[in-house]
């Protein structure tokens, strides 16, 4: 399998980029490598590693950058010539840190969307808080502003078979974000999607799940218009950074004690801050177009970097998007392995 | 200034709502309270408060009564009856920690809007993180689960009102919550809300804000639709609760040290719940109609009711619905105090 790389695009690139790579590059054989970049500047961080090879190129699409003017008109910029191979078959899929925005627009305009599907949302991984062994997927957290009921029900396709598939959840759980868990709650995007849902054989859908028990696992897979999605994950960080801010304060803005207590709570705070960072399930998913194309946080270090490279890997060896490409032309549900 | 209260919303509902009211009856000697309730049960948690009426009745609403149903129908329930004193103009506010979608209803239907708003809006009161000093207010969090631009344009200008005549901020900024800050950035009704709000003279707008700084007082009144107000402050919770579990396990479920560690900083972290505790604040106001009609959670404590008592008597104070009530009928501001 072969992976193009957009080793310009995040805060840290091209350094974090090509150290994860590198990390990734030594732990998997079967996986080779095309870096997108200046080729001195993502030297620099290689050693004699051979899955790795580097396409040169002097542009690049900044975070600030208007992201369909950016893709259209910046036709050497590392993430469009990464996602220009991918659409060629050069590469097999596409991983950027870059503009977000950006990295949509080249996924829909040059990889393009899989056939029956009418707009591929972005999906991340979160962690279920007090279990480590459970995750869930959120989708869509912000490809689409304006829904419709039909897009929901086609990421709850989509991310059932992401949870399914690559995760290797027997028989993953549907839950549609709404603002009560009764039946008739909802808006009216959310009362007509949870119809389709509900009339869909293809998922096990467990009915409306509120916003509050997202973290607590309440569903394998949580489906919700981008708008809604991508308030709830901002909410999320949001939330989580300003509580550490607090904790910090608690142990910090108060007397000798305080400081001694911080002190001793050390690794057990750490680990709280591990279990919370989200990154080491990989990167965001942009679900729904014809190859993987995942993005990590713009401030990603190597460590993100290489977990969304064995997430991507994850996604090539598991086929799920050969199969969902096969049930949205046929639908037909692939025979499990 | 009377307020009517029922007695008997709530999980901890007499006793409660009975020592919060008596709490306020003690400090508020301007304020009279009537009681709606099972008497003798009310009447165990009272001493010898003059300024306390109580009105027995035997019919309360459920928390899991449906809420148009319950308010039509049961004519007799404590919130039905506090809420027709207020119509009646036997009291000028209405207290609840009941069904909020049964308060919703009673609020619109028995109350009424103020003339010129076309759908009154939910808007709790919620910390700065940080930032002692500081709240904001987020509206709706979900009176209203289709909303026009229209509605998050008197949103934003009620909210604007309670900030600067309740809160005394002298010219409180206003938010639209977007995803993300450019201008041009939203979905359908976001794009066309900026438009109103940034045309409006009476709120100082200072655009789109991202759910991730809310708590860190990006704007003094961030308005929304209801349906993404809900997700937002659900999520809030949500985190935080997940947060304190974490925080828990970090301090319980390792070593002595880590025991010893959470023992030396139990008042740092009590301060930590404390300043997340946004009952402080008071309760969530159902704004937009002719009366304060204010909710406080269904697992109130005494002191969060004192607190919406204390809230509520702000309100009065400050007339800010007389006011509003004036500005949309004339469209002519308020001369300040």
């Amino acid at each position: 399998m072969r992976i193009a790389v957009d080793a310009m695009g995040g805060d840290n690139a091209p350094k974090a980029i090509v150290e994860g790579v590198v990390m990734a590059a030594k732990e998997f054989n079967d996986i080779e490598f095309i870096l997108y970049g200046k080729e001195d500047a993502i030297r620099k961080y290689m050693t004699d590693e051979t899955n790795i090879k580097i396409v040169h190129t002097d542009e690049k699409i900044a975070s600030d950058d208007d992201p369909v003017r950016s893709v259209r008109r910046k036709k050497n910029a590392s993430m469009v010539l990464a996602a220009q191979a991918v659409k060629n078959k050069e590469a097999d899929a596409l991983f950027s840190a870059g503009n977000t925005g950006a990295l949509l627009t080249a996924g829909l305009l040059i990889i393009g969307r899989i056939k029956g599907i009418d707009r591929p949302g972005l999906m991340p991984t979160l962690p279920v808080v007090g279990n480590d062994e459970r995750v869930f997927n959120l989708m869509d957290v912000g490809a689409n502003a304006d829904t419709k009921p039909e897009n929901i029900h086609q990421y709850a396709i989509l991310a059932s078979y992401y949870a399914k598939f690559v995760r290797g959840v027997k028989k993953p759980t549907v839950g549609l974000l709404n603002n009560g868990t009764e039946e008739n709650k909802g808006n009216d995007v959310t009362k007509r999607a949870y119809a389709l849902l509900a009339a869909e054989p293809e998922i096990d859908f467990i009915g409306n799940v509120e916003a509050r028990e997202l973290l607590n696992g309440v569903a394998d897979v949580v489906v919700t218009d981008g708008f809604t999605g991508n308030a709830v994950l901002k909410t999320i960080e949001g939330t989580a950074m300003s509580m550490m801010k607090l904790l910090k304060a608690a142990i910090y803005d108060n007397g000798v004690k305080e400081k001694i207590g911080g002190a001793l709570l050390k690794n057990g705070l750490m680990d709280m801050k591990e279990k919370l960072d989200y990154s080491r399930y990989g990167g965001a998913v942009l679900f729904g177009v014809k190859a993987p194309v995942v993005k990590t946080h713009g401030s990603t270090e190597k460590e993100s970097v290489y977990f969304t490279i064995k997430q991507i890997h994850e996604m090539l060896e598991s086929h799920v998007i050969d199969d969902l490409v096969t049930y949205f032309e046929t639908k037909e549900t692939p025979i499990e392995d």
